[in-house]
């Protein structure tokens, strides 16, 4: 059954029966005008990401359950990178095509529900519009901080700070390339493309260990960290022979024919965070989080790769942009 | 200058720039991975709606700073239809074709300012992607109610309790045939299309009395009316020359060759309120915000209405439904 069979009032229903409504803390659920929400005491994050077909993803190779966990990750992301949060709700517009087949919104409407699920995030509303140029995930997410929590910016970093990241660099790149190819979805890489994990612990770890930036790695790392860097009125160093990267990215960069280090640096998608410290909070942060230093934040402007002979290394690209 | 000539970051900087930052309650900005805001005391409530172009606007009439307005007076509406609320915040992600000139996003991004200006809600994030298939706006709202406030839901509704609708249904489908004919935008009907007002006093003055239901009229005053039915498993009589119609609104029916019941009926996109209370509650409603009664709720389903000689009315269409 497709989309044109049942209408917009339909798949509202359908979709309606299909969110759980956990917890005394929605007041009012979803179907109504609007969620109702019991508020908290700490600071509240506010943040939305769009997902648009054949941009950030292809039905050829993302299967219709990513698209859905992703575009909530993506979002649950951005709370990560702000220190995390206690409680948090989700609302998610969809624009659809009139012939698509009911059966893949669900199962679309499953990822997000199975990454809510796992991140603690609640779906409260959501609204269904028909997109005849393509299919588009609008996704908007409410985070509640714990009382007296400090919301991590990007502008906090001082020279001298240290650079870590959490988790390791590059591998969704590749795991998308390796999809691409018809590579099989099992592939551990090829996982981290189609379900990356947002960051909320070790978030919340950096804010209450008062860290002094934060981001989420989206665009991919060196355009993330030079958000910091601008933000900040700095500039950084990082040294290649310190960058996260799994045994997994190493063998799949080698059977692609691709620099592990380009897709580590530039790749993007990899749902991690970027994260500034003083030394003592950064020692304590990565012995909590498992996070590692891969450079630091010096006076000055731009960022300087280094390789492990301690020359200057020049990616071709320093990040994904959308619009060029 | 258009889209792709700066890139997607380059507009995002275009945009923050535009973005005015208001109010201590916001305490970090547009521009970092999420907006952070001081909490409320009283209810949250937290709405989506995406429009489309093609779907639910056409700039071969439809101007971009009508596009960008609509956008956030109708997620305002939602909370007006929940009861209002002291504070409220918007986050906006925009689908953009590549060959968009940057000045019409402008024009949009100042539509949906000034409608935050004129309503007290402001813009804290967004997110700019490309959409090569057409352009949407995807607008998320945060709305926080006083301590204590009520949410007002579609499903409090009993029978004997009086059916309000706060000013005049028609106009802005009538507006909207005025307009795609090549009317002028001044046209009172095509304003009330083009810059619909949410009705945010009225809804909380509703939530305040503590009347038993509410809706806005997006769909169309039947179909919404309906969901107060479904939702509160009641039926409701709706009385043909009761329905307020404006001066406007007749007149451009006349010249459209249009009926105005039908419009105010069947038509859609007014943004007013459904209201729902018992009689007493519904006179100090009308007696405040200048609503009108126009029925009553009563036992069984569905919806009857009767003309000015007690004959049942039969309008061809119960209201506006995207996907069919």
């Amino acid at each position: 059954m497709r989309v044109k069979d049942v209408g917009e009032f339909g798949i509202i229903d359908l979709f309606r029966r299909l969110v759980p409504l956990v917890g005394t803390d929605v007041l009012v659920e979803s179907g109504d005008d609007a969620a109702a929400l019991e508020p908290g005491r700490g600071p509240l994050l506010f943040a939305v990401d769009a997902l648009v077909e054949g941009v950030h993803f292809d039905l050829s190779y993302d299967p219709w359950e990513s698209v859905g966990f992703k575009a909530l990750a993506s979002n649950l992301s951005d709370l990560a990178a702000m220190g995390g949060c206690s409680r948090s709700y989700a609302v998610v517009a969809l624009g659809v095509r009139e012939d698509t087949e009911l059966e893949d919104l669900k199962v679309l409407q499953e990822g997000v529900l199975r990454c809510g699920n796992e991140n603690g995030c609640v779906l409260v509303g959501g609204d269904l519009v028909t997109s005849p140029g393509g299919h588009f995930v609008a996704l908007a997410v409410l985070g509640m901080m714990d009382e007296g929590a400090h919301p991590l910016t990007r502008r906090g970093s001082r020279a001298g700070d240290l650079i870590l990241v959490t988790g390791t660099l590059g591998d969704a790149y590749l795991g998308r390339l390796y999809l691409k190819k018809g590579g099989d979805r099992d592939n551990p890489c090829a996982r981290r493309h189609l379900f990356p994990q947002p960051r909320l612990r070790e978030g919340a770890v950096a804010s209450e260990l008062r860290a002094s930036a934060a981001i989420d790695v989206s665009d991919g790392f060196l355009r993330d960290l030079g958000h910091i860097c601008e933000e900040s009125g700095l500039g950084a160093e990082v040294f290649l022979d310190r960058l996260p990267l799994s045994r997994e990215a190493l063998e799949l960069a080698e059977n692609l024919g691709e620099d592990p280090y380009r897709a580590a640096l530039a790749g993007g998608e990899d749902y991690e965070l970027v994260v500034t410290a003083p030394s003592g909070v950064a020692e304590e942060i990565c012995r909590l989080t498992g996070a590692q230093v891969v450079g630091e934040m010096v006076r000055g402007s731009g960022i300087q790769v280094y390789d492990e002979k301690g020359r200057l290394y020049r990616p071709d690209s320093t990040g994904y942009e959308h619009l060029r």
